[in-house]
């Protein structure tokens, strides 16, 4: 929680924090100013001190909503910076110690600012921390009630999106090749499918920011296939739905996917989705407060295994099938963030009280045209329960309303 | 133009480039690519070879759609780096020489990566450019005409949804003090009118990625206040409107601003919005292709100085009243790129055959509770005609539907 950050700084042996960019999609700025509409910034906070916000001069009514000291610039805080870093690092009484730098950024800008940074400060240490495990990724692992309730609330959208997604693609006809029809004849397309997502999503005040995943057959075999916006929708092919959308203006996510076979299912299918929707059952039933993420990867991995698939834990290199990623992550102003599952990940990943976290079991047969994937979102409430923040149900075959199997 | 970027490399000796992070928003990754849903990637080039791109494995059959040649990795391209960069550059046959780093990435492990390539790699010096006039800012500074029909595309959709706010704000029925009321009973409020804006937007397959500037009265006055959700709509107030959406999947910009009072104009605001429209058409009446774009910066101070404005050119400091920022800038996959109009600006900023580029003089005043823009979004054709990409009408009253000014 954003109260640690003093004594995260403290025992990474930071003096004080410097944030670079813009407010929105950039999760440390946003985490510290709530959002708003700030290019370029600068934030400074001294450890044990209040954070202070350098910005266009042009944007201080926007800086100020974030209730912080604002330092309105002519052309802006990075511009500032570059010209006059000991004069900004004096006024914030910064003379010498070790800072760390985080944010989202120009990457030839920042390679340029640390060298005019090195030598105009030669007596301050500027740190970069990988992002897993920065002060920041650490103190958004635990969310106060309030990003608890603002991540629900995406998740009731996103199941809410879902839901006219399915009704919209089980109303449409079915044409003799099993393709499904719109109704000018034209045969509906996955971009047709992506259009609804983002309207539907917008009606939310949500935004799918990176994009979203809804692919078929072949291309659901491969994990993070979007899908092809040409490709036409068909019965019987499996259908990977993962949604990820963010509240409008750059803030909390949610993730949640569904596998679906529109129709009816190929018996191979059916005993593939019916094996990832067993381990994603024991996997919950088996959750527990404090515990070890990694233990569900293997877990996961173990359950895959003996029923024959290639695993990250049995295989080495390159995978291509079987279930080939980890079991979830944790969720928030990022995407992914802290805890981690991979069997790689350091033994910190837990599932304390207040992590918000996906869990998401797949397999992945891109040759037999075939993917599979179960996600939800959970928070791990203060009595230790793992709390669903969406509901929705696991269908795998939606029957369409205007076709019938032949008997 | 993409074909110019060996030889810009070569004008800055860069023996290679390497793009860092996503392909969407991340506009040099972008440029290379093709977009598409591939993250946290590295590219490499080589000065006269083709680009190569290094994918987490997951996402090989999107990496694939660029059309350049893929190499997949288990953990994802930038674990590949940081494991093994000596690897790499030796498969890409890098052993020496100056290697530029691009692309948008969280800050720290930038830091940190530099530190692992300068280890790993003595003989290579990596360089850092400012974004502003990168090898790849140049090269997009000059549009292709493909480019340019997409940039035109989104001006259509942009012009499309403002029509739509149009006709939606003056619809709406005014009570007793003047402010918009919804069919409810309750005030039409700023929050409200965005949500409209996006959701009109998605239907386009446009998003208002980096936001959009809708902001009544006082807030007007501030260039980028971007308008208070829970504000709500009254007559008579200047409404600064600036919106500026990309393609959706992270591809081109579109920009543009008008400003309305609804119902009536005080004449104080009439006259400066009318100082402002013509100042803006004594520009468009001068433009002329490969001119120094700074002219025009220029010319806009005098305009508005004689009118007695301030002006970037005649006060010194944070200015916060008057003509307060700069004429225009270039458009594309950036918001802002090149060519600039600060009077700061190097001369090489011109108005080239295939730029794209904004003309938007503005006069502020907060303390009056009001301010004023125009922006439209020209392209410099071959022709030397400086075509408008979306017309749009410049009407500052907008008459409500449903009201009528005493008289």
């Amino acid at each position: 929680m954003k109260s640690e950050l003093d004594n995260l700084m403290q025992s990474k042996n930071l003096d004080a924090i410097m944030v670079l960019g813009n407010a929105e999609n950039n999760p440390p700025m946003y985490y510290l100013t709530g959002g708003g509409h700030v290019s370029d910034a600068l934030l400074i906070k001294k450890r044990g001190a209040d954070a202070v916000l350098y910005c266009n001069a042009m944007e201080r009514d926007e800086a100020a909503k974030s209730g912080l000291k604002i330092i309105p610039t002519r052309l802006g805080a990075m511009d500032e910076l570059f010209k006059n870093a000991k004069g900004i690092f004096a006024d914030q009484k910064i003379g010498a110690g070790r800072v760390g730098v985080y944010g989202t950024f120009d990457v030839g800008v920042i390679i340029r600012l640390m060298d005019t940074l090195k030598n105009a400060l030669p007596d301050v240490e500027f740190v970069g921390e990988m992002k897993d495990n920065s002060i920041f990724m650490v103190a958004m692992e635990t969310k106060e009630e309030s990003e608890v309730a603002r991540i629900r609330k995406m998740g009731k959208a996103t199941t809410e999106v879902v839901g006219k997604v399915a009704a919209f693609l089980t109303s449409h006809k079915v044409d003799e090749n099993e393709t499904l029809i719109k109704e000018d004849g034209a045969p509906l397309t996955i971009g047709d499918v992506k259009n609804k997502i983002s309207l539907w999503l917008a009606e939310r005040g949500a935004a799918d920011v990176e994009g979203c995943i809804f692919s078929i057959g072949r291309d659901a075999g491969i994990p993070h296939s979007i899908g092809n916006p040409a490709d036409v929708l068909r019965l019987g092919k499996t259908i990977v739905f993962d949604i990820f959308p963010a509240e409008s203006g750059g803030g909390y996510f949610y993730d949640f996917t569904r596998t679906w076979s529109l129709g009816y299912a190929a018996p191979e299918a059916q005993k593939l989705y019916d094996e990832v929707q067993s381990v994603y059952e024991k996997i919950i039933e088996n959750i527990d407060l404090n515990a070890d993420f990694r233990v569900y990867q293997k877990m996961t991995c173990d359950e895959f295994g003996k029923r024959g698939h290639k695993t990250p834990m049995n295989t080495e290199g390159v995978l291509t099938d079987g279930y080939v990623h980890s079991l979830g992550h944790g969720l928030g102003l990022n995407v992914h963030e802290r805890p981690g599952s991979r069997h790689t990940a350091s033994d910190d990943n837990r599932l304390k009280s207040g992590v918000v976290f996906t869990i998401e079991p797949g397999l992945y047969y891109p040759e037999k045209g075939m993917g599979f994937r179960i996600e939800d979102s959970y928070w791990m409430r203060p009595d230790g329960k793992a709390e669903l923040l969406a509901e929705y149900p696991y269908d795998f075959v939606l029957p369409m309303k205007n076709w019938k199997p032949a008997n």
